[in-house]
């Protein structure tokens, strides 16, 4: 086995840095030091929801980038220090119907978790990206553009991909109107590649307050949800809606704004979701939700971004201020999210 | 004002022969001779609700055909003798933006519904089909072609329409995948618009009992939704499924019934709907809606039909036995839609 060192769980709100195993290299894996890991609402679900006497330790973790250190002798598409970037899922069965699309996180048997996950090979719970190395199949890292910032790059992994998805799924383009609700993480990044895209891009947010933050991102218009008049007016005017929301909310306002034969992808909240079917039969409009995506779709994200200088807003704090990274983001203190720097881990 | 007979509410199950009156014809409204109409669910909803102390009467009815008696002086589609159908709306504001796409059931200051609506220029209670003649703008009937059998033809009017828009607007056609859960009156005109697409077919049954029905609709399979080896192995594999179960039920399993990007459109059953975000997100699955469809896509869904010889099936009963036909419908014992012959009026 491997050591390195890591922030493991020790509470619902604590980490403590530990030594951690990785496997030896099999002959389709690399070694990856990680660089930068960003923070993710997923992580502190998965803090609040761990049991402490669990046999094996919580590493959060999912969206990282960093260079190769070591490659199995079977691999191929990376050598030692190539730029890399993992997200959320490192394995899948590959031989499903999901899979055989491209569908990896759709994966019949459910695609291996980055951290929390089973490993498909030896059963071991995997361990995530807050940590100074990783081991994964290097069908499930990807080449990292020299174009892109890791740090800022490190949140595409898993808030990039999971606003990629839809907006690529319901083909946003030039002449697309797009309406993003909630301007954390998935929005922010929701917008940058909606504007990219060459969509027309409006945010929705509660009040008027983040108008300058949204112009910044390139929206073109900023909607308040709490404005009754400003909601009546944009009825019926966008083709997708992408609701990043992340508390359970009406969704009744937001499927008004949908345009005929348009689309509310719901990213945010991932629990029950209530309609009425009269909002979804009159303007024929669809319902749809989103996360992760397909190892095609990851690497196609990849290249739009470092093509059009999309990346997210990040805030870079030492990996040894995991707690505060998790404070602030349980307070929604962050503009957009937070990358834990891994080199104190040295 | 002009005088007919029809069927009118008497209590939420009864219904008594009366003398109703008509409008004189405007510029553009023709006068149609009722002589088959459709018995609908929503017939049944608006009995049941009816408050029998209300100032205009009720007269329930919203798919029929006939023949055109009389024209006003502005009107350019019809003559005397012409055969006509009519549906479940006959106004509509006509400038909104639903209007003016064609989806005058979308209009955003409601359709007029055929009974129980509100006259956009004389402010009087809508009276349906239920009788021997309807007043009707000439840009809500539509030519009957020769090819259909106006009795068959009626229920086109509502439960063909609302079971086309899906079909249409989702693309279904040679090589689509379609399932049908439900075979009443909505259902058993999906199963044959599907089939008639190049549709491979299958009905969604709760036993095993309509298989014979299903093949005789044109139906290439069947899937009991209780066998749950069945369904299990059916995972995963229609690009559309339309759901025409007119009571509550858990939607889980037809959303898992849907293919990757594909679409569970409900049409049964109207009120609060509830899914697993989960179920929508893998596979990317969406949820929709839909009932009744505008002008242009009335017209095209008479011309599909008399093209390829679709219509209902069909019950014919006087309607003087317009309360056998409900209580029947209300039993669900029907195959597959009661039509009133409304000739015993004279």
């Amino acid at each position: 086995m491997r050591t390195t060192t890591g922030w493991r769980a020790a509470g619902p709100t604590v980490l403590r840095r530990t030594s951690l195993e990785r496997r030896d290299l099999r002959p389709d894996d690399i070694a990856v030091q990680v660089d930068y890991c960003g923070v993710c609402h997923t992580d502190l679900h998965a803090l609040r929801t761990y049991d402490q006497h669990a046999d094996a330790p919580l590493v959060p973790g999912h969206e990282f980038t960093g260079v190769v250190t070591g490659t199995g002798p079977g691999v191929t598409a990376f050598s030692a220090g190539d730029r890399v970037a993992v997200g959320n899922i490192v394995d899948s069965c590959g031989v499903c119907a999901m899979c055989e699309a491209g569908q990896e996180n759709f994966c019949h048997s459910f695609p291996t978790l980055t951290y929390g996950g089973t490993d498909r090979r030896d059963g071991s719970t995997t361990l995530g990206g807050y940590s100074r190395e990783y081991v994964v199949r290097e069908a499930f890292a990807y080449p990292l553009s020299s174009n892109l910032d890791p740090a800022a790059a490190a949140p595409l992994m898993c808030a990039g991909i999971t606003v990629w998805e839809p907006l690529r799924s319901l083909r946003v383009g030039p002449g697309s109107r797009v309406a993003v609700a909630g301007l954390g993480g998935l929005g922010h990044l929701a917008v940058k590649m909606a504007v990219a895209l060459g969509a027309t891009t409006t945010v929705i947010s509660r009040s008027q307050d983040k108008r300058d933050d949204a112009r910044k991102l390139g929206a073109h218009d900023l909607i308040a949800s709490t404005d009754t008049q400003q909601m009546a007016a944009a009825r019926d005017t966008f083709d997708v809606v992408i609701d990043t929301i992340s508390a359970p909310h009406d969704l009744a306002p937001y499927l008004k704004l949908v345009a005929m034969d348009g689309t509310l992808s719901l990213l945010g909240y991932l629990g029950p979701l209530t309609v009425e079917a009269m909002d979804l039969l009159i303007g024929r409009k669809k319902l749809s939700s989103a996360g992760s995506g397909g190892r095609p779709a990851t690497a196609e994200m990849l290249q739009f971004c470092a093509d059009n200088g999309v990346a997210a807003d990040i805030e870079v704090l030492p990996s040894s201020q995991v707690d505060v990274a998790l404070d602030r983001l349980r307070r929604n203190d962050v503009r957009y999210r937070f990358v834990l720097d891994m080199s104190d881990l040295d």
